[in-house]
């Protein structure tokens, strides 16, 4: 990572504090912007401030302990969050996202769907004009795996089953991941809808209608995209 | 059991010989239907018929072993089975299904769409006008199992999470079950879909357009049901 991509996401993550505030249940995502979310909530918190976290990963939790932001389940919430922050892999300007490049896509997307406020924070690399220059990200059931790759195929998606060292992934829900390249997601509701319903499948990596709010780090400044209005 | 249900079954499974032929390899469902098959079929392979069967469950492989009926996985197929043999918790007319009461339905839907030809047995306990007296079972993610009940419940449905001897049930796959209580299900296409497209679920227990040919042991006989081609 370049200094400068780094700036940017600690800019991003900076102005993601403004959608804080006391006494708040929040959702952690994960990854290296979030990373400086934490950092930074963690000296509010240091500094008296009172909110909770749900942690979407095991990487997530730890940071946050570190920091000392009291964390809690999805399930002790009842399932309700104030503010979700997160990071995406691929936001286009309609805030549709491609996220899961960590393999932690479906708990991202069920804490995502937990928050009343989605707000997603990203360096300026990851704005596209259409999504799929980043391989989609998808959640499958390892005996359905090698009919899934043939199927995905007769549809005219190149997939290939995500490895690590040699060995398959293994998420950690204990499935596996197929990265799918579209290249250009014309349509990427569609695309998810279709995917989402093919026996094996488990969720995609296409967050769509779920970020309010996208922040933008770019040069020293942040820029704010929010969700038209239907 | 009744000796009457039993003696319905045995009908039904005695009927799907006349599906398999030498050379073929089958799919092999699970349940207490199949386990009616399975011992038809060993007596044949004992008699000289060359077949090779995919086992849907660690039950249904055991007997198969028993039975001498030579094994292979899914895997080892291509994907490719020439007729796959299950049983069914519930049938209509149209030939749709619910399945997975035993917990299996995930498995033994990859592996029915992976047949040429489905051939689906039962006693005619199980031939319904309109399906959703049995409960319709629903594989999720154990993670999202507490937050899919209230939003099942939102949508009307009547929901609990499957559980055995005080504990939540977990399936093959290291999943959970949701049990759905719809009573009349007038779409089960729709109904399928409905329930797939949501975050957490993996599969459910509504098999649309999956079987060719349904044989119901009625009495002394057998029923048999075809698909009206499209």
């Amino acid at each position: 990572m370049t200094n400068e991509r780094d700036r940017e996401k600690r800019a991003a993550a900076r102005a993601a504090l403004d959608y804080i505030e006391p006494g708040m249940t929040l959702g952690l995502g994960t990854g290296s912007t979030v990373d400086h979310f934490l950092e930074f909530l963690g000296e509010r918190v240091a500094g008296g401030l009172s909110v909770r976290g749900v942690a979407t990963s095991l990487r997530t939790a730890e940071l946050a302990e570190g920091y000392g932001i009291p964390l809690l389940s999805l399930d002790e919430t009842g399932g309700a969050l104030d503010v979700v922050i997160d990071g995406a892999d691929e936001v286009d300007r309609r805030l549709d996202m491609i996220k899961g490049g960590g393999g932690a896509l479906l708990r991202e997307k069920i804490v995502a769907e937990s928050g009343r406020r989605g707000v997603f924070i990203a360096d300026s690399t990851k704005l596209v004009d259409v999504l799929g220059a980043f391989p989609l990200p998808v959640e499958v059931v390892p005996f359905a795996a090698n009919r899934l790759l043939p199927a995905l195929k007769e549809r005219g998606l190149s997939a290939t089953l995500r490895a690590r060292g040699g060995e398959t992934f293994v998420t950690d829900n204990g499935n596996h991941i197929i990265d799918v390249l579209v290249e250009t997601i014309e349509d990427p509701g569609g695309l998810h809808r279709e995917l989402k319903a093919m026996t094996g499948v488990i969720e995609t990596g296409l967050f769509v209608g779920i970020a309010d709010v996208v922040l933008i780090g770019r040069g020293d400044g942040v820029e704010t995209l929010t969700r038209a209005k239907d």
